[in-house]
């Protein structure tokens, strides 16, 4: 246990890499309009208002900084953000985000087309990496699931046993800082295989069904009905 | 291979066992209004465009058989429908439609809250099923995954061998009539999961994303947008 969460800095780090190409529209999806705003403007808004004293870190494609000011034009409060321009790959973004973050703090990494995340769950990811130094949010599987076996068979795999992993994945920052010094491997999908990958725990987190991740005109549609709903 | 698609009778066993507690609505899920019709409708609709000459046989409830009137109104032409009520289970529910279906025919067995089943599914799964015996629809995992291990743990699975299964789930009559003969064990999760304990191959074919299973008001609000951008 390293403190509680009222006495160490908090960094959030938002990556924000897509480059549309799903959505099949111009416009990177991060900066689509839900509400009327860019998805990416509610993600910040959901940090500003759960975590007011966070450094905040926007991972951002270079071509794409240029388009901030769509972002920040919403905000009337000053907010405390640092943008920087994200590498070919996740794990690189991550990394150079990663870079603008101070030592002995606990540093959340948040997905910048989730943008429902709620308040309690970026409390409980914030409070399980004070304590546990690992925080990573998970719901429980819905569908039925197979799995890849020997000779082309998919055989089941019972879904009790499964979770779907979102984010803010959040760490202790010495945890996380150590981790990304690493060259980049194939088995680092998220944060948490990053970090684990040095033998640090990982704990879940109870995550939220409507903490969804923005990658199709499906989901933008769902998205919007979701934000209808919360203002009714 | 047993014949083409022509020549052999075709059931189609849609189970709607759904008792809506998860939609925190006293009419259960299946009766619920999608663009003015019951989810039920459009599913025994998608079966009766793409189907003329099957035989459905649709499991309910025994307390819901009194709301059939709802669904059969919307229907203008006469379709071979019989109604046959369910079990305490998914296995009992299914095992009671079974009953009604002809040995030496192909026999789908459908979800009744997937109501946006297309043609080319239905046609795909039918083909499947005649070649090869099976046919179940699945596609990619979109999601992180973990498993649970040993002590609480839970590891990443890599997702590109994840695959997320829907239905109609398709099998020649012979393979799913003397599967479902057999005592219900614990890992009968779906009709494939029963034909393939008695160790007959199943085939997988390239399900749908839009095939949702309507289990939650999210579900809903997503599905009335389906219908919306379908018929716009």
């Amino acid at each position: 246990m390293i403190g509680t969460t009222s006495d160490i800095p908090v960094y959030v780090v938002i990556v924000a890499g897509g480059q549309g190409t799903r959505m099949g529209m111009a416009l990177p999806k991060q900066f689509l309009p839900l509400a009327g705003k860019p998805i990416l403007y509610h993600t910040i808004a959901a940090f500003a208002r759960a975590l007011p004293q966070a450094h905040m870190v926007l991972v951002l494609p270079e071509d794409d900084i240029s388009k901030l000011q769509m972002i920040l034009s919403h905000f009337s409060d000053r907010i405390d953000l640092t943008v920087v321009a994200g590498g070919t790959s996740r794990f690189e973004s991550v990394k150079r985000g990663l870079a603008q973050v101070g030592e002995t703090s606990l540093v959340l990494v948040h997905d910048g087309v989730r943008p429902f995340v709620s308040d309690a769950l970026i409390q409980r990811c914030l409070r399980s990496a004070a304590e546990y130094g690992s925080a990573i949010p998970a719901i429980p599987m819905t569908d039925s699931v197979r799995i890849a076996g020997a000779d082309d068979s998919f055989t089941p795999i019972d879904r009790a046993k499964l979770r779907v992993i979102q984010t803010p994945q959040a760490f202790r920052s010495e945890w996380i800082l150590e981790a990304f010094r690493q060259d980049y491997h194939i088995e680092f999908t998220d944060e948490a295989t990053v970090v684990e990958s040095l033998n640090h725990p990982i704990r879940l987190v109870e995550g939220e069904k409507t903490n969804i991740k923005i990658t199709t005109p499906e989901d933008l549609i769902l998205a919007e009905n979701i934000i209808l709903r919360k203002n009714s």
